[in-house]
């Protein structure tokens, strides 16, 4: 597998420049989240991106980079890489078909519907949806999409980070991890510029489980950031970029609906819980940065009740 | 009384910096707000505003221009601008004391009182709160902060602007009224720069009440954006620039609501009634833009219940 380089971020980022917005990067004095003083934290606000995820940057950068077959695009996910897959296809012009499992509730999967992609339910969980996708990309010869295993996904995840950097000078980036799509292009992206710090929650704990294993395990995820990270074993572009991260942590569910709740307060902003990990390690003290050190944080993800920031989600 | 200039508005930003953030300005595509094709709306995000609404500029501005007396500063106010006093009196080291009237919600209060403010609350409505101000400032020699007709806060409001026009090129603000502090600051900021429009609701025209009468007068105010646009009349400031307004339009409350629930779906942003004023006129249909005309957008508040975006709000 060749790894995904700076290189391939910027051709990425070349190409969906137009299509996602360039979000900004809001600078968020540590005492407003109800820390210790210091520099301020500099928050990648990817949660105002189209469809609500950075995930839309990596739809648009798989289906600007390979050809889309005349059947069109084919995707397993009832979550945000269905939905960003389903606007991307629709915006470039393809036809998508998005494969969810029964559990997937009716609010994530209606929006993915009002985009005009074909919606297919299967029987059982995501292993049932990701092989009926497979059957269908075999069978009618359409393009796979993966959530974050292909070299253009990961590129165009990968240039959330460039366009932070970019725009202001940061030490560390802290990273959500699940399957590793956005962390993979986080790592390309700095090329060693900056340190990349991988944050998972303690129930959806993919990268950790494959260190302690010495490779790619399954796990069996749960917790409030599932539904968003919840690969059931990391990717092979993250497991390969694991010698270049500077740590990696977890956090527990409370500390990610606590982050959410700090985010609202400080500065409005609605995050999903899988969109507040990396904000967590901060927040929880899991992650303590030097006095001088400039962080970042890629708040990644909204797509959730709003309610949900501050009162107790029911689900 | 002497109007708010481009310089005052220079000065205000000068002297703002450090303590309210810098907001970032959105590009949003029309079609993503489900409107017809067209230059891209430039949102100026004042609700990541340090206490969810721009009342922090015009708070700061105030109390780092005029001297605060030991005794401290007083406003009425149980909305966004007696929490932009007891958040900027907090961080520049004054006692703030803010009279609500009984009316206001315990949900409204409570934050007020958590920045170490003393709340005062008095029986009737705001003008009985007013009242109390007054008597207070005049037995106890502290500052009378009002919410929108001091010269500093209309000069602090006006660098929300200032900061629009000079990140991007549009050809006209579109800007919510209430009293007008934020509207008069506009068109200094604007200094004949942008056209000027100046958005009220049907339950909260104090402009149009102004304009029809020839005069300000008394406006019996209700509705959805009520709570925080519900000066009883426009303010001396705002009434002196009407001849600088590119026009004035009224939009209903349901427009209100529909553009909040727009602008979460098309970029996951939280914006309160009264936030979301502005962007109503645009996604009624009640402003057309010219084909080429370049619109910004004061995206001004976000202190609501952030689940009120998607459902309709019980209250």
């Amino acid at each position: 597998m060749e790894p995904v380089t700076a290189a391939d971020v910027d051709a990425a980022h070349a190409r969906i420049r137009g299509h996602v917005r360039r979000t900004p990067v809001l600078a968020i004095d540590p005492t407003d989240l109800g820390l210790a003083d210091g520099p301020a934290m500099q928050a990648k606000l990817d949660v105002l991106q189209p469809t609500g995820s950075f995930k839309a940057r990596g739809a648009v950068s798989l289906l600007t980079a390979w050809d889309v077959p005349d059947a069109g695009v084919v995707a397993a996910s009832g979550g945000n890489f269905g939905l960003a897959i389903a606007w991307a296809a629709r915006r470039l012009g393809h036809r998508a078909t998005i494969v969810v499992p029964a559990t997937s509730p009716a609010e994530k999967i209606d929006p993915i519907r009002a985009l005009g992609a074909e919606v297919v339910v299967v029987d059982g969980y995501y292993a049932a949806a990701a092989q009926e996708a497979r059957r269908r990309v075999a069978e009618g010869g359409a393009l796979l999409a993966h959530a974050y295993d292909q070299p253009p996904v990961v590129a165009g995840q990968g240039t959330a980070t460039r366009e932070l950097l970019e725009e202001v000078g940061v030490d560390t980036v802290l990273v959500a991890c699940g399957g590793g799509g956005l962390l993979a292009g986080a790592v390309a992206a700095a090329d060693d510029r900056a340190r990349i710090v991988a944050v998972e929650t303690t129930g959806t704990p993919t990268l950790h489980a494959a260190l302690a294993a010495g490779e790619p395990v399954d796990v069996e995820v749960s917790g409030v950031a599932a539904s968003a990270l919840g690969a059931a074993r990391i990717g092979e572009h993250a497991w390969a970029i694991r010698g270049s991260l500077a740590t990696t942590l977890l956090v527990e569910d409370a500390d990610v609906t606590d982050a959410q709740a700090r985010l609202w307060r400080a500065a409005r902003i609605v995050a999903e819980p899988a969109g507040a990990v990396a904000l967590a390690a901060l927040t929880s003290g899991c992650y303590v940065p030097a006095p001088d050190e400039r962080v970042g944080i890629l708040v990644c993800g909204a797509n959730t009740d709003p309610g949900s920031v501050v009162r107790p989600s029911t689900t």
